[in-house]
Order: C-alpha cells, then sequence, then structure tokens
C-alpha cells in the first residue's frame, strides 16, 4: 500500500508527487476522513467530496501566497490535511487539535476564521483588492459549494466579482446539494450546465460578468489539475464549475446527502439508537406544528436551509405546501414570512440564532416596522455553550432586544414554550420571537426541583393579555429573574441563598425579554434589597440590563446582572463558561451576600 | 388643457379613461411632480421615470385586490396620485400630508412601509404564498429598479420566485442607474437584454427560473398596458423587463441622473447656494481622506452606492482606484473590507446606520471575529430625529454595540473625529466603527460654550492607548457623560445644574460606546453620587445602560439614563422627541435634584 501522507508535510511536499500518484493519495485522504469522523463526528459529505478538488488546488497553486477562501469551511479537512494539520486526522489522540473550520490561528494556509455560508467571494474579492493596492501578483482563489450560492452575499460577492478586472478565480463546488435539496430558480440553470458539459447558454456566471470553465468530473484530479493550471494566473475574474459527488467514498452518505452532510460520533449515535425514538424540543415542536397546521390551512412552516434541524423529511411530505424550505437564504426567509403574515397566513420560521443575524435588517423593516404577524422560533446550539465562534446562540436574545416591534419571549418550561407557540400563531398578530428552550425542562421538573408547588397556578403557562412576569415563588430580600433556560439555575441559586443565607429568595420567571414588566418590578420594591438577573447569554443588550435600568435611579435596589461578558469564545468548555461568568450557585450567593 | 386628474380619487376612475388619454394624464401627474418636488424637495428622477408606468399598472390590474409591491418605494409618488393622495401633489397646503414612502396607514393600495432597498420581491412571494394558502388568486406585483437588483435579499427573492409555481409579476424598472451609476457584472448583461430588445440569451432572468418579457419603451402607456395585460392572471412567476427613463419630463434630471435622484426644497437649495461652499462632515471627512490617500496607496473608500453622501464625483474621480462603489450590497461592502484589510490594504467605508443594518452577521462573523482592520464610518441622517421611520440612524449605535470585537467611537467633536479617523486608518489594527457626528461642533465651540478652557488639554484629541474617557470640566457630586453629538446637550445641562441646584458638575466626553472605561468610571465614585448619561439613539444596548451596570451593584451612585426608548418613529418633531424622552437641561435638572 502506498503511503504518500506520510511523506506531506505542507502544499511543498505535494507537489513533489508525480500527478498519476495524485489518486492514490486521494484514496488515503478519503480514509482518514472516513475514519475519523465515523469515530469523532463532523461534517462528512462536505469533505468526502472536495477530497481531489482541494489536492488540485495546492498542487496547482502556491499556498498561502496564493490565497484560498473556504466558504463555510466545514469542507477544510483536505486542505487541513495538507496544510501541515494530518495528525489531527490520522492520529485519535491529535482528533481534537483542529476546529472544524478555517482557523487562521491553526495555520497561515488559513485566512479566515468561517462558519456562516455565502462569505467567501466576497472575502476574496477583498483580499484581491488589498492585493492590488500592494502592487502584488498572487492569485485569490474563492471555493464555494453550489448550496452557498443562493445566499445575497454570495450573490452580491459575485455581482461585484463580475465587475473586477483583475485575477480572482471562483471555484464552484456543485454537489447538487445544499445541506438538503437546494431550492431556488438558480439550480434549474446549473443542472443544465451540467447536462450541457458547460456548454449551456443559460449561465448565469457569463450573466454576471464571469469568465467560465467546467469540468464535469470534479473528482478527476487529471481534468482538475489541467483546468487549474489554465487560470492560474489568470488577469480576470474567472469562475471553474467543478461537478463533483457529495460523500463520495462512503456508500451511505452517497445515499443519504442529508443525514450524510454532519454525523454525530460513532459512539453517541449508537447511545442514541439504542435509546429508541425519544421527545426532544425538535419533536416537541413539530408534532405541535403539525396538528396546528391539520387544523388550519394557512399555518406554513419556513426553514432556510436547516430543515434537518426540526423539521424530519418525513413530516415535510406530509404537509407538502404548508412547509417550505427556501435555501440559504435568511433575508428572505424572513421577508417572506413577513408578507406571508400580511396576506393572511401564519408562518412560522425556525432559524438558529447566528443565521438569524443574517437577517437583522429583515426583522426590523421587513417585519418589526410592519407589525405583520409571523413567529419567529429562534433556536441556539447553546449560548453560554461550548459551540465553535462561528455558531454561537450567545448573541441572539441582544440581536432581538435592540430591534423594536418585536415580542420576544423566552419560555423556561416545555408547557411555556408551547402555550408561547399557540398564543403566537393564533392569536399574538404582530412578530414575535420565541427562543427556543434548550430542554424538555417541564412544569413538573420544576416542581420537583423547588421541593413544593409554585406559588401561582395560572390556567395556561402564558398570561397573554399583559406579557407579565410569572413568580415562581414568592420570598423577600432577593428577587431572582432567571430568563428562560436559566429558571434551572434559579431554582439552584434560590436553593443555594436559602441555604447559605438562610433567605426565602423570590424566584421570577420573566418569560419576555422584549420589555421589563415595570408592575412586578416595582412590586418588589416592598420587601426585597437585591434582584438577581440570570441570562443566557450576553448582558450588553440583554434582558438584565433593562431590569438593572429599571431600578438605577432607586438607590434602594441593588441589581445584580449575570449573562456573558461581550467576547467571541471559541469552543471554551461549558464549566470554564459559566465559572469565568460568576454562573454559579456559590458565586452568586456570595455577591448577594456582599449586596444585601 | 385636459384635466383628467380632477376626476380621478382611485383607480376606478383612471380605468374610465380611454387608452388614448393615459399620455395626457402622465403628462399632468408629471406637472405636478415636477412643481411639488422643486418646492417641497423629495426624490425626482426616480418618480418622473415611472409615471406611465405607474398608471398602465393600475389601469390594467385592480388595486388594492391585486397588491403592489414598490421597492424602496421612493418612486411611489405617481402611485399616490393615483390612489386617492393627489391632494398632497397638487396643494401646497397638502404637500406635508404624505410620506415619501408607501405606507399601510395612509392608505390600502399601499401593503407595506418600505424605504430600504431590494425587499420588494421577497415580500411579494410571502404575499403570494400567503394567497395561495388561503385559496384566493389575486395578482402580486413586485416593482424594483435595476440598481436595487444588485441587494442580496433581492437576489434571494429571485431566485425563490423562480422557484414559484403560481401568480407573481415582477416589474423590473431599468433606468440604467442606481441612485449613482450601477456597479456589478449584472449590469452588463442588463445592457445586453436592452441593446437585443430583451432578445439576448444572456439573461438572468430566465436563469433564474423566471419567465420573461421585454417593453422597449417603458414611458409608452400602450406598450404597457398591452404586456401587462398579457401577464394578468399569469400561473408562473414572470419579470416584466421594462427600459425608462430616469427624470423624464425634467431636462436638468435627464442630464444629471445622480443629482436629480433626490432634491432640497427649491428655498433650501437656494439658500444653500447662496453661501457658497462651506465646509460640512462630508468635506471635511473626504478632504482627509484623500490626503490620506495621497499619502498612501493602500487606503481605499468604499460606498454602497450612497457615493453622494461624502464623495463627490470629482474626488472619486481623482482618486482613481482608491474608490470602490460596490452597488447595493451592504453586506458584501463589509466583507469586502475585510478581504482587503487582511491583504494589507487600508479600508475606509462609509455606510448609514440604518443600512448598516444590512451587514450586521457581517460586521460580526466576517469583520469582528476575524480582527482585520478596517475603519467603518457609521453615518447617520439624525439619531433621535425627524426622520422616516424607514430611515432612522436611532439604532446605529446599539446594533454595533451587541457585536463583539468591534471599537465603536463617537467622537464628541470635529478635531476628535478626524484624530479617531487618523487612528483608526493607521494605527489601530482592528475593525473601528466611528459613529460620524451630525456637525461640525469644534473644541473651539466646546470651550466657548463652556465659558472657559477644557480640563484636560491633551496632545491631540483622542487617546489611543486605552480608549479612556476624556474629562471635560472637573467637578463634584453630579457627573454628566455625554457620548458623541450629545456633548453640547452635556454642557446645557450642566450649566442648568449650576444655575438651578448650584452644582459644578463632572463633564465627561466617553468618547468610546463598546466599552466602558471602569478606571475612569470608578474615580468618580469619590466626589460623585449621581451618573447622568446622554446619548444620541437608543437606551436598550446603549452605552448608558452599561453605565448604569458598572453602578448597579453599588448603591452610592445613581445613574440617569437618557436616550431614546425602544419604538419606531416615523417624522416625529425634534422638540417632541427631545422631550418625550427627557432629553431637556431643566427636565433633568428636576431629575437629578431628587435624586441628590
Amino acid at each position: 500500500m502506498t503511503n504518500h501522507l506520510n511523506s506531506i508535510n505542507g502544499p511543498a511536499d505535494l507537489k513533489k508527487l508525480e500527478r498519476a500518484q495524485l489518486p492514490e493519495l486521494a484514496d488515503e485522504i478519503r480514509q482518514a476522513i472516513l475514519t475519523k469522523v465515523t469515530a469523532a463526528g463532523g461534517h462528512f459529505g462536505p469533505n468526502l467530496g472536495v477530497v481531489e478538488a482541494t489536492i488540485a488546488l495546492h498542487y496547482v497553486f502556491d499556498s498561502p501566497n496564493d490565497k484560498i477562501v473556504w466558504d463555510v469551511s466545514h469542507q477544510s479537512y483536505p486542505h487541513k490535511i495538507l496544510t501541515g494539520r494530518k495528525e489531527a486526522f490520522l492520529d485519535p489522540a491529535h482528533y481534537h487539535d483542529v476546529t472544524g473550520y478555517t482557523h487562521p490561528s491553526e495555520s497561515e494556509h488559513d485566512h479566515f476564521v468561517v462558519g456562516h455560508t455565502g462569505t467567501s467571494i466576497s472575502m476574496a474579492v477583498g483580499l484581491a483588492k488589498g492585493r492590488d493596492l500592494n502592487g502584488r501578483d498572487e492569485n485569490v482563489i474563492a471555493f464555494i459549494g453550489d448550496g452557498s450560492l443562493s445566499e445575497g452575499e454570495a450573490l452580491e460577492g459575485l455581482d461585484n466579482a463580475g465587475a473586477m478586472d483583475t485575477n480572482l478565480i471562483i471555484v464552484l463546488n456543485d454537489n447538487e446539494w445544499s445541506i438538503a435539496e437546494n431550492h431556488g430558480g438558480m439550480y434549474e440553470g446549473l443542472a443544465e450546465l451540467r447536462a450541457t458539459n458547460g456548454a449551456s447558454e443559460r449561465n448565469m456566471f457569463r450573466d454576471f460578468g464571469l469568465d467560465y470553465r467546467y469540468v464535469a468530473d470534479g473528482n478527476d484530479t487529471a481534468a482538475l489539475v489541467e483546468v487549474f493550471e489554465q487560470v492560474r494566473g489568470i488577469d480576470h475574474p474567472v469562475v471553474v464549475h467543478i461537478h463533483t459527488d457529495k460523500g463520495r467514498g462512503s456508500a451511505w452518505a452517497e445515499e443519504n446527502k442529508e443525514a450524510g452532510h454532519w454525523r454525530l460520533p460513532e459512539a453517541v449515535a449508537k447511545q442514541l439508537e439504542a435509546a429508541g425514538e425519544v421527545e426532544s424540543v425538535d419533536s416537541v415542536t413539530v408534532d405541535f406544528l403539525e396538528n396546528k397546521m391539520k387544523a388550519d390551512p394557512t399555518v406554513v412552516a419556513i426553514t432556510a436551509a436547516t430543515a434537518g434541524s426540526g423539521f424530519p423529511r418525513d413530516f415535510r411530505e406530509r404537509v407538502g405546501r404548508q412547509f417550505v424550505d427556501v435555501g440559504i437564504a435568511e433575508q428572505h426567509a424572513i421577508a417572506f414570512a413577513s408578507g406571508i403574515g400580511k396576506a393572511g397566513g401564519k408562518p412560522v420560521v425556525e432559524m438558529y440564532s447566528t443565521f438569524m443575524q443574517r437577517a437583522y435588517d429583515q426583522l426590523q423593516q421587513d417585519l418589526a416596522l410592519q407589525g405583520n404577524p409571523a413567529t419567529i422560533i429562534m433556536m441556539s446550539m447553546g449560548a453560554i455553550a461550548p459551540t465553535d465562534n462561528t455558531h454561537s446562540g450567545m448573541y441572539g436574545i441582544a440581536m432581538a432586544n435592540t430591534i423594536p416591534g418585536l415580542t420576544g419571549l423566552a419560555p423556561a418550561t416545555r408547557e411555556e414554550y408551547l402555550a408561547m407557540l399557540d398564543w403566537s400563531i393564533d392569536r399574538a398578530n404582530r412578530p414575535v420571537v420565541i427562543a427556543q428552550p434548550g430542554s424538555l425542562y417541564s412544569e413538573a421538573d420544576l416542581v420537583a426541583a423547588l421541593g413544593g408547588p409554585v406559588a401561582e397556578a395560572r390556567e395556561g403557562f402564558f398570561d397573554e393579555k399583559d406579557l407579565s412576569y410569572r413568580t415562581i415563588a414568592s420570598g423577600s430580600k432577593v428577587a431572582i429573574l432567571a430568563l428562560g433556560d436559566f429558571l434551572g439555575l434559579g431554582v439552584r441559586v434560590r436553593a443555594e441563598l436559602k441555604e447559605k443565607l438562610g433567605v426565602d429568595a423570590t424566584l421570577i420567571d420573566p418569560r419576555m425579554f422584549s420589555a421589563v414588566d415595570a408592575k412586578a418590578l416595582d412590586a418588589l420594591r416592598d420587601k426585597h434589597t437585591v434582584a438577581v438577573t440570570l441570562e443566557d447569554g450576553l448582558l450588553t443588550g440583554g434582558f438584565g440590563r433593562e431590569v438593572a435600568a429599571h431600578f438605577a435611579a432607586d438607590k434602594s435596589m441593588t441589581v445584580l446582572n449575570y449573562g456573558a461578558d461581550k467576547e467571541f469564545n471559541d469552543c471554551v468548555p461549558a464549566d470554564e463558561l459559566f465559572h469565568r461568568y460568576r454562573l454559579e450557585p456559590e458565586t452568586i450567593a456570595e455577591d448577594v451576600r456582599l449586596a444585601l
């Protein structure tokens, strides 16, 4: 068996291989990715598909002088293997040495930290402009998938690339898939280009003013090396459209393009399989929505290409036109929802908060300013959590909280969550953002955790009339306002205050973050001198700051805000984050002691 | 002289005219717009160009049952005239009865409040989906200019429109202009379509999966009526590409497409002309930048289609490739700047904060997370000011303040502004957002207003080492922290406190909003018990909330935050806003008295 990888510690070593040896190298890299991702999890199909293209790029171009910008960069594993980071793919002890995305701190061959979609062309146009202003002449290459191309930023970039008159190479990696199927009119055009071996007159790249080449077999190293040699040093922008096979090398991933996009570590997957079907926030949400849809044909669920999170394939098939995947197009998703609401429909958008950042202006101008009814379920992949810095949900509530006209809710229990969804879809008649809870913490869990009944039993778990705070336990001296997912932490803080300070604290579930319940806060003045706010996200712009402001002119109430500092965190362990932000019952009790 | 307008109080009246009479009506409407906009100011060229198209739309379609969505809606004057609002264009006493944009509260013929670009297609796709879910069959029409088409949201919308299989009519109003010239590769394609009478194979609309019609003379009512009759009731999406003449009917506007886009009221224009060339924030900025560019060929100024604000035509010509207009493409502009910074260039982006909302995710992910050097000059058209609700700059600082990794500065004087620009471009080596001051308030003005020297004379007006607060006047009891443009208000509040309460207040120019100067705040504890924060923008997410948080656990300091509530304001007079938000020295002094 050949073992080319042994001798490759960077692109210079790769260039020593004969062209005929490149397919052998591809087999080795593919095997390494198959083995690692199966064991440790990660992006699967996207990386398996681009092994040959990555080899050919590094064979022909001179990285890092020539600059390759990987879109989303979830397909950068082969690139990492070829640029000095192979141990992280070959040696299980080093599997966690690298992140799943490009990262300049890892290698000089990585130019940006990337995890969002459709950014590569614009950033590459910028690299090219910076090159030109400095009088250099390196090649700049953007590597982007067909799924990413529907993103507004990518299309803006394509349009601007088309107006350039200097070197820029855009490699379009067309594997016929987004995370799920592609959605949008442009994909018919890409299909025609594939069907005509790139000869079709219908060519959006030429339309945007770009030169164009087509490679029918984007997994053929010889063809790829040839085309990259042709375009190396080109004096104008060109698109090299390569047709690749997502998931190549894994029969399972080739058959199951959507499921094969990303996979869990094998051990975790087996655990889940053994556990059988269990309820999850996703399953509870989709069951609720499907029932709503059956009763009301104007309810429509919308995703921007993340259907896998929340909308399983069989659901999509059952509800038909009551489900829309707009593709990777968050701006459109929100404006689209606003239009539906205006026309008498009941749109429900599910979107991760990190991607919702793409639609900040649409949330404000196209939706909130209009006041059209729409339910936005803001998902996170974890807020104060060990996520990649490119996917953190830590900023979602602060983002939504700076937008006027949005009603922002943060349910703390499963029952509240469903009651809020019900209200928002059927009765709110305005735009509502619901921060989806991370767990199915229930009212029963809450009662059990408290060791007794909640103070106020209400008909339903969400008082839709005045969006008021909900008092979970009435006490004195200290009021704990624990937002959404942090209600459980609030219960623990309350127990700690009882144990350490003998204080029977009041515990409040604020339920909304977009405004304070002034009446509830004012009512605290009588018996309390310290208010503690707990929120699973950024302090700046968050809910706690508004509570603090309510009491800022009032020397009788000390307010202690707990949440995240304004910073980026990259896969920082949760306990480290919670410690750093003092989100621990012991620490909070100590702060309260000083404040009492 | 005919006078059709007399008898037209809505689209039903228009339909009574013979087709041959429509050009006469067009003349009347054009004359009304010429007269009103010359006298009262407003969008000029865009409205003059679409008179015939608007007549034809309302002649053929049945508004408001059929729904017309106007992109940006700055071209909606003829639509307003035809839908019951003609007095606002014919009678000077009623000139201010309508806003410059569509507004559902004005008329059932307006479906959205619109002022941002590129939203019409997505919102129309939503209206169409809502129609389909409800089993109705009205026509939905998006009316969008060629300049708007480069916006990512418009392209996302186009791609999604192409995937529809029900009625949607997109009228592309191609007048060959954005606000300034169009920029981007797609515009060559539009030119080819015009040159070939719509027959070119290079057709981005067909590429996106849309049917297509071309009207060579988009100011010919007969041709327009004919094409609209053809597409009325169509069962799939179609683009009707009409070639119109921006500014038609005004020789001046036809010759001066950019200047003719919008005009000041005649009286104001004459005053300005009489005053001759005066310094403005724009002129000071561009002079500074041009000097920088001469000294350093890697400095590059970037605009997203608002070159008219800040970058005059002669400047653009002189600096050549050191100026880039990316077209209406804010997302691209920020990612592009990040790439330039990464490649050793010095990008300076000028953008209105209301449009920067489009690039929220790019500011966070593509720029701040990368830490690449870039200077973003965040302009506003007025923050707490009588702007349209679609163009308010009131949200800019709060928006930028929720993004980690951005250094946010708010200069209070002209000298500070230039010192910050200088620092950011040459030495900061990180992304910096500078909230451009609204005036040229100078250090000399400040000294004069204070009635004496400032407390700290520093070498330079911006301490770049630690981004510290600047103490303007040292006093006791009360500290006034007056951000950016509100330093002048801070001076007035200080005088009021002296006069009414006999307090010599400390006055601080914070200079930065992205972080508090903890040392400076802690130093206030000694001699002060009340801190007053003043900011020209949203309280939620703003600078004052962070100051309040700094003291929230400290009962020795009362903090009074002044700024704007989280709400939309539509052309509300400034004095009303300042009164509502208690931004008046007398009111603040009274609040301080109670807090002392």
